[in-house]
């Protein structure tokens, strides 16, 4: 039995999300249906997170447990060619069975596209929310800094999907503005460029939330439009009432960056 | 009367070109839809290229012959309001009477990308032509250099479509390799990265033949894989026959950045 750790990207937009779900495309299907046309061998994809109808990823992590004794190189290519043209692995790699995506992560990095501009961008139509132009970043910033360090973000939890503890610690919380392309840079940090029309938000946490991200875009959002000051975040994670949060900002801005396993083991291909 | 300018962006995957054609999506169709849904009144838009169906823009120049008198800012958003979300407008200013995009114009530039790697880049899947991977774009810009001047380029032109006169002045044609995003960036020139994955061929002319940057694009190509040496260029451009030329590269990689009209005139929005 081999245990395989596989790097993906992916335009999310016509998915219903990475959960196999009935009758739905989906990203976890599609990675699932590949693999079986290119062994015949029927697996779970487990995966770090398990990202929303229309949230991108960067460098989402799956692994799959396989008595396949493939190359590496081999299950590289052959993914490709059964996967739907918005699905590339990236990486291949043999990992130690008892590696499991979501519980062997150590953090987790997350962005937010939002372009603040009265004109539309028709590159970027499916990978960030448009907001109005002038979003103060700099007061987005501030605020940001009261999100850093463990606390209790059930503030910023979906109501109606409770877990026991909703303590996490958010190592970083960075607001950047910058122009259009670069922001969508996998391998590379966001450029910052002081004039560029985009505003990102990069979170990179032990843990989140279900909607966590988006809550915390929404919060910050209103922040950068002057409709809540920048101290009151500070209460909003003080007091925990989520109806005093903003609200959850669209799907198509969000992407998981990276997943972070401490130590880099196992064979690249 | 009044005759505008607008500048206009544009993802062309889904439509059949500029040109309108009946029962087909077109950008011209497009806009001149919205402006009429706008000020009522049947208008042709004029472009300064007409760009093939899957060929996109991010500064493609059309003008306007109206009698409508409604503030720039009005029909800006106004062409915002009633176009589909690939096409945006991002500038109308008012021109002289005697202005059309076309004859008007000095030099034109455009751009090719080309994505370098075996594996795919699902966010990029719509605007580049994936090519194996180590092109050699060192000898593909010695190769560039041949074309650089005033030149008859009828072997670039596709056959079926000859033009009386076939001689351009081409200013520039620059070869580069870079990241992945920063290559569309309309603004700015494309960041360079010698370890990035995209080449991408900007070429800048006084005029264009009929598929001319795609099939110089397919010459180069075959530079950049050692299928051609970088002299052959050079005697292509000196013979002028269109069957020693390379492939015409496919359209969704090509991008009509910018047009050049010398001093520019007039009312900003």
């Amino acid at each position: 039995m081999n245990n395989l750790r596989l790097t993906i990207a992916y335009d999310g937009t016509r998915f219903a999300g990475w959960q196999i779900q009935p009758g739905l495309p989906t990203i976890q299907g599609e990675i699932q249906e590949a693999f079986f046309r290119l062994t015949g061998e029927k697996v779970t994809a487990h995966s770090a997170g398990r990202t929303d109808a229309g949230v991108h990823a960067l460098g989402q992590v799956a692994s799959i447990r396989t008595t396949s004794n493939l190359p590496l190189e081999r299950i590289l290519m052959g993914m490709q060619h059964f996967l739907p043209e918005e699905i590339v692995v990236r990486r291949v790699e043999r990992v130690p069975l008892d590696f499991h995506p979501a519980f062997s992560s150590r953090r987790k990095t997350y962005r937010y596209v939002m372009l603040s501009s009265l004109l539309r961008e028709p590159f970027l139509r499916r990978f960030a929310w448009r907001v109005r132009p002038g979003l103060d970043d700099s007061a987005m910033r501030r605020a940001a800094a009261f999100l850093e360090g463990r606390h209790d973000f059930r503030c910023f939890e979906t109501q109606g999907s409770p877990r026991a503890d909703t303590v996490r610690t958010l190592f970083s919380v960075r607001v950047r503005r910058g122009g259009v392309w670069p922001l969508l840079d996998a391998s590379a940090q966001p450029m910052e460029d002081p004039g560029g029309p985009c505003v990102t938000i990069e979170v990179t946490g032990d843990g989140f939330l279900y909607n966590m991200v988006r809550a915390i875009t929404g919060t910050l959002y209103e922040v950068g439009i002057g409709k809540r000051d920048v101290a009151s975040v500070g209460r909003l994670i003080a007091d925990g009432d989520r109806t005093l949060a903003g609200q959850t900002a669209p799907a198509r801005g969000l992407f998981l960056v990276h997943v972070d396993y401490g130590t880099e083991t196992d064979t690249d291909v």
